[in-house]
């Protein structure tokens, strides 16, 4: 809320706490936390529990691993916890703000991309966690520089999406974003990183490979049932298709996923 | 049981006949027999209903779909129907025997293969539906010539694997055998087209694209968490790994089989 307020400032002081910000990723629920803090390379930057708790075996180790970082623990009433979680149904007293390293905002990442020929996946609208978060292990492990996620429309990154990841959510590089369609008008209008955009659709004429690798580009991956919406569509340089036998209609999207992010590769 | 005891019987209509009964493939459910029935490139053979059913909306759906064929309609008690479904608990009342050419044993495929240079991808002990499903998906769209799953060790091809294909297993080649690694020593030992056969493992040196594509392949997936197993390592010329970032230790199996259809089209 803060940072929302002070949009307008930018003071060194206040982009680099606005990065900080950006880079925590809150989770929810008694085992998602626990297995987020026995992986070593996750920073903890606050742990949130509800007052109610019983302690647990579980909430024990928690703390234990939490207090093993030298982090604040906050402790909440319910409702207090149920406003950080944004999920009372499922959080079980438990929230935490992970520190992701590779976790921010698109446009720090458009201000300074690792390499020219960038190549990023973006999602729209995929609503299934187990999609979503094998998406994402695509990513971390292939040869793509990131995954575009815009805050409304995706599955939330919770429980069922790390551990579809198999934890490696934590260590790929997200770019959020508000609303895609704009990102990726930021992306294309850009005056020193600019980027082609495609959108993957089995009717689409033009084929993936066709696609050159010394250019940047964002592919987008469309809703598991219809496709790449039109708002989305309309901002895409040209749509694409990977071709297929046995008059197949489509492949699953964490598949499609996965052919671009280890294109050139195998 | 009858093709067993024949067994040192070849000639010409015995073959054939037992050519006809590889290639059913036998499912259960009325959701996944109704499904299977309104795809109009699947054969049916016989229903098979239990005499107890109430002729319901769908159960009237499914005696159509098997008259619009002209195919045999059997009715059994609930014992017999339930040793052709082998799935007393899931089948509720209803079984169909599909004629599917693309499946069969592979011999067939062994003495007669579609060109030199053909790619089969091998499944030992996937056990996730899903997964399976998802596999059987991508080797039908992709650029491989079908797919070895031995009858024990791996997920039945029941609802959940039918669902997951999205349909695609009635189109998908499936080589049928008894045991993996005695199906791939034949193909090994081949006098006239015998073939190379890789394990994947995240642990190996060689890669993927190693791999030549003008010669017979085959590529075996192993388990989801043990990986291939020791007496089908045993048989394999060499184990593959494909290349990955981020200290990510594996790949989602059915993301790698997509990888292997895919190659070189993408």
């Amino acid at each position: 809320m803060l940072f929302d307020v002070m949009n307008q400032n930018d003071s060194p002081e206040y982009l680099e706490r606005k990065r900080f910000f950006d880079s925590l990723l809150t989770i929810f629920g008694r085992k998602p936390v626990l297995e987020a803090l026995q992986d070593n390379s996750v920073d903890l930057h606050r742990l949130h529990l509800a007052k109610s708790n019983r302690n647990d075996g579980i909430v024990e180790e928690i703390i234990q691993l939490a207090n093993a970082r030298g982090a604040e623990i906050v402790y909440h009433d319910r409702q207090g916890l149920s406003r950080i979680s944004k999920n009372a149904k499922q959080d079980q007293g438990v929230a935490a703000d992970l520190i992701c390293q590779a976790y921010g905002n698109y446009k720090d990442f458009l201000a300074n991309p690792p390499r020219s020929n960038y190549q990023l996946l973006a999602v729209d609208s995929i609503t299934n966690p187990q999609n979503l978060g094998m998406i994402i292990r695509s990513v971390c492990a292939g040869f793509v520089d990131g995954l575009i996620i815009p805050e409304k429309g995706c599955a939330k990154l919770d429980a069922l999406v790390i551990k579809a990841s198999t934890g490696t959510l934590f260590r790929t590089r997200i770019l959020r974003c508000k609303q895609l369609h704009r990102c990726l008008e930021d992306f294309r209008q850009n005056d020193q990183h600019p980027a082609d955009v495609y959108g993957l659709s089995s009717h689409a004429n033009a084929q993936l490979k066709d696609v050159p690798s010394d250019t940047a580009n964002i592919f987008v991956l469309g809703n598991e049932t219809h496709g790449v919406s039109d708002v989305v569509s309309e901002r895409c340089n040209k749509m694409l298709a990977i071709p297929m036998n046995n008059q197949v209609e489509s492949l699953n999207v964490a598949v499609t996923a996965s052919l671009i992010a280890f294109r050139g590769q195998i």
